[in-house]
């Protein structure tokens, strides 16, 4: 209830500050008898973890993720899973100066007034790190939903600031530092440069989706599969717009043109609704996109107050990413697939195994 | 966790369909001791209300309010407070020829195939219609939060199809059929008689903002204020995108420029991030942006399926909104209201008063 | 999260006073497809409801269930069932004298110092009248239990003050005002006789139990079957006491007498425990014991304090229950099908179907 | 939802297996500000943990707490705390011959049938090793309920098999290894020793209480301060009855004497309803008893099954309790102050903080 657990059925709740001794989660729901072990988590914690190129913060952390419970003879037992992974790399000594300052657009200002205490190294609570336990439970989520349905996520970014990236294919993803589905990425390797020797940063829009969704996942009236995927990505570090299969663009649509007809065996004629009907799944691909904001640590220097409520001038120098859009590529992924997960096991609590009917296999 | 509550700790449980007898909601955990009547109410469903212009539908519902529970003497209890809602103008018979056949964009097809049985009558459970108990949940939360912080929420449409509509005062939006913050409509009265005369539907963009927000509301890690504004939002019928702050312009920003600094007092100097940081409220406005698709009810014929899976060609007659975004300002009100509601109540339980830092007064 | 509502995934909330309007409550997440009507309710509420000998309150409520949602064409849809029950038979007068006074043993001091307001008509929110609609949704869960499992929920009373009751036949219970489980209960109404003149009351031990309850229902290690069963119970008006097989009576065993060894097939040789184990169900029959207590609503005078904390002496007319243990049985047996019904859904959720064992058929 | 959290506004989600690297908990919801060490925690797992005499299993485990996070120097932050206790002396081969069998009245029968698959390292996760994140978590619950409110929370052995304990003093509970209220506890020790020689195990009963504990705690209908505290008693390892107040006695009261009388100021004349009245708290003690069946683990050998259904004899080897009501004291006082906590949290969330009314100082 205090905000630290995503999901009901698929519970995980987060634990851990930037710099304290670990970070990790606690995942409880799991359902027995999947295969797990840490090398089914880890691959996702390195595509997230920090110090991988140059365009991210060079803060060096193995995030070796380390399984302390709910796993016997390498299967899930259904009783909690906890994930630690321990921090190594913590310098506070770069935060001093932020201890009685409130950084522009961070969480210093909001976190101190909500508790009247905050842990200032690091951003604590409040940093990007956190995500590094959402991307090892997510992982635990995408194993069971590719075993049970075939499920796949995929992410990618769209655009990096002002640079609009076109898409060429998915394969291209996973082999540049950007997630960008492209072969060719010195666009936007000199983008960032300009960037990054400016001490400035920028924002970047992300595609996140979701192929072989089974149909009838979400709960209405208010827990819809799309309003909790806006949960979800909304809630997601510096992310300011979430929009659903067109998105945006719907606006200005006509409804002639906008509904996605169906067609023989229930597949569909287009995707405007991105996956989601009424709150529920369609079986279509799920299509999602995010606008990530600019990093706030920059080098060049702001207007602020400090905790005494004077005036200060405020340049955040320690290891930042120049653009939290890149990294956050795999955490969106996370993030669907713990959605998707939380409603597979609900539609399965009251509606079991509903037939599928004639005409629509 | 079936879906029909909105929020903990003021919980809302949402019931009926579009031509049952009666649609509802029960509040759990109101505070006591607020006056509360039938009259603190009716005002926020009238605004609603279907029947009030030529520009929505013309279903006649008088939408009035019962308080079946948790009052006594004028006041609330502490216990439950049961709003009931009779349906008075259900037209059944209008809706015959859907009961086997799915209308594109709508949720015929996904709760037929989620429940394996669907009420087809006005779309049943997925009706817009459900929305009213929201508005009514709403205007309690409004008036306690009122009272309370001298919270205020407004709303527009800020764009009808592909007409941008521009901002002029907010002391309009009460004035016309369309919430649009202007003196003259009749650009809008134009649009939408074109629009309707064609037998087809269009989208709008709204804009929903709260003045006088406590500082410090807000669950991160998951269950961050920014959150449950992506969640409420994306939750509402039609809606396909939410904008907190800047949105998507965002992407293009460079941190020098989106981060609002501090000023004198715990003033900001600009609202790039909408009221939010870090998932919890900084006291300044929050300022919310939602798409809503076009309605999926219209004349043109379309190509879709019916429950046999062959091909039908689907007409949508009955009464209908052409633009359903036109009734959605007075819900996206009530929704953050809720929201806030939600989170004032979980901050106070907490963290109690967290006394106000010298300097932020 | 206020309380008034009973289960998560079978969600059952609760509203209405005493003398308001209505009570009632919303069941979220009932399975859809199971034919429901009023008539599959009303027996229950028949069972439970006042006015039916003269060992029992005489107030005079048909207590007439509307099902208001959830159901089309006779069938549940999987959306919210909404059970309203018309209070008819208010007599507010009967109770202005306890407006500012506090009758011992009730809730009139707790509520009053909880809220800071408190609706006396009939003791308000605190009054045994709302168990009503507990009873009414469990009707709903008994009636799924039994078509999907055989489950059957019997219950009757073993004590009644310082009088036991011998058991011979659940046919009996029935057949008397007590659901006392003899054929000649001339015992009981002497005893009764002789307290309802003295304007006395008296308290009562009851059993329920669950026939045929799956394998494997339960969520250790703090959700577990017992842990729920013990809240239901121990939160029934009047309860101070809930035993699980052998209860206290376990105090006293040695464990080579007390622990229930399996016999071929899955049987066992004895339910010491009661049918659970580890807080999971063994598939035994379920056997709980419940303590009330005596009616607190009595004519003997007794010493207690006004609003303004000044002495006064209280005298309870109205009308009452000398035992409100004769009642309970009905509403003892909801709350077990309510709490099997929750865990029935959440088993399925995380384990889906597990097979049965080869052996254990 | 899987069971593993106990709370919701003080949420404690437990961890771990009792023959795995690791046990703990995850606290979300403790209010920011409170000074926290280790050394506030410590003592209670002192009292809990295993080997610290003859009367208890010898398994050797210092359960040394570590605080992972929600602390900066020294102080809650408001974010999650992570308590981590790692197991040191497991011996997994005691177990090895349980791995196919089921051990009557233990929880490997249900564990099995529930899960397909379980971990029968010393009981796994039905083990009572669980109880120390409980027990850590309570001592957090404890600390902020004595500082704000000036609670106290006691427990003592008032039965141990078919012998009872009087009471002489709570200064004795910390002065002998049964937390009995005894100066002389040699005639439990005899008790003891005879037991032990005869392979046998026998239960217990148990008395807790709070002292100052706040009026007007507990959310009824449904989550009333008795029906939490019943849930809380009764999801203890091996509990299998719990009382408040008179308890069963209450069976045979009238009601002329249960009912507690209010005294001048806001006091009772008397104490049977324990400290509650409609689910909430009066302010006076909360009394509680809990019966503890015997051990299952016991040297006698019993009949049961095999996981293919084949009757086998089990003689359970090891290091095991032979009363695990024992050790339950200190357990039972950490489970009574989660409750409170929990309610303390969600009157604040609800009701503010109400003012005590004249007279009633």
């Amino acid at each position: 209830m205090s905000g630290n657990t995503f999901g009901s059925l698929f519970a995980v709740t987060n634990f851990g500050e930037s710099h304290g001794p670990a970070i990790g989660c606690v995942i409880d729901g799991c359902p027995p008898g999947m295969a797990l072990a840490e090398s089914d988590i880890q691959p996702d914690l390195d595509r997230r973890r920090p110090g991988t190129s140059k365009f991210v913060t060079q803060r060096n952390e193995a995030d070796t993720v380390e399984i302390l419970s709910g796993v016997y003879e390498g299967r899930t037992t259904g009783t909690p899973i906890c994930l630690l992974i321990r921090n190594t790399d913590q310098r506070s000594k770069d935060y001093g100066d932020i201890v009685q300052t409130f950084r522009p657009g961070h969480a210093d200002y909001t976190y101190w007034r909500k508790y009247g205490i905050r842990d200032p190294r690091g951003g604590g609570r409040s940093s990007a790190r956190l995500t590094a336990p959402t991307v090892a439970a997510g992982a635990v989520a995408k194993k069971w939903l590719y075993e049970k349905y075939g499920t796949i996520f995929r992410g990618c970014m769209t655009q990096v600031g002002e640079l609009p990236i076109g898409f060429e294919d998915w394969a291209h993803v996973e082999s540049n530092p950007f997630f960008a589905p492209l072969a060719d990425v010195s666009a936007i390797e000199d983008y960032m440069n300009v960037l990054r020797k400016s001490g400035d940063s920028c924002g970047a829009r992300l595609r996140v989706m979701a192929e072989k969704v089974p149909v009838g996942l979400g709960e209405p009236l208010y827990d819809r599969l799309d309003a909790d995927i806006g949960k979800a990505m909304m809630g997601l570090n510096a992310v300011k717009g979430v929009e659903i299969g067109d998105g945006f663009a719907s606006v200005a649509h006509k409804g002639s043109m906008h509904g996605d007809s169906l067609t023989a065996g229930g597949g569909f004629a287009s995707n405007h609704d991105g996956g989601v009907l009424g709150g529920i799944s369609t079986g279509q691909n799920l299509e999602v996109a995010i606008a990530i904001k600019p990093t706030s640590s920059i080098l060049v220097p702001r207007e602020s107050l400090n905790t005494s409520g004077q005036p200060v001038d405020v340049i955040t120098k320690g290891r930042h990413d120049p653009c939290v859009g890149i990294r956050a590529t795999p955490i969106a992924q996370a993030l669907l697939a713990l959605v998707v997960m939380e409603h597979a096991l609900r539609h399965r609590a009251q509606c079991g195994d509903v037939p599928v009917p004639a005409g629509f296999e």
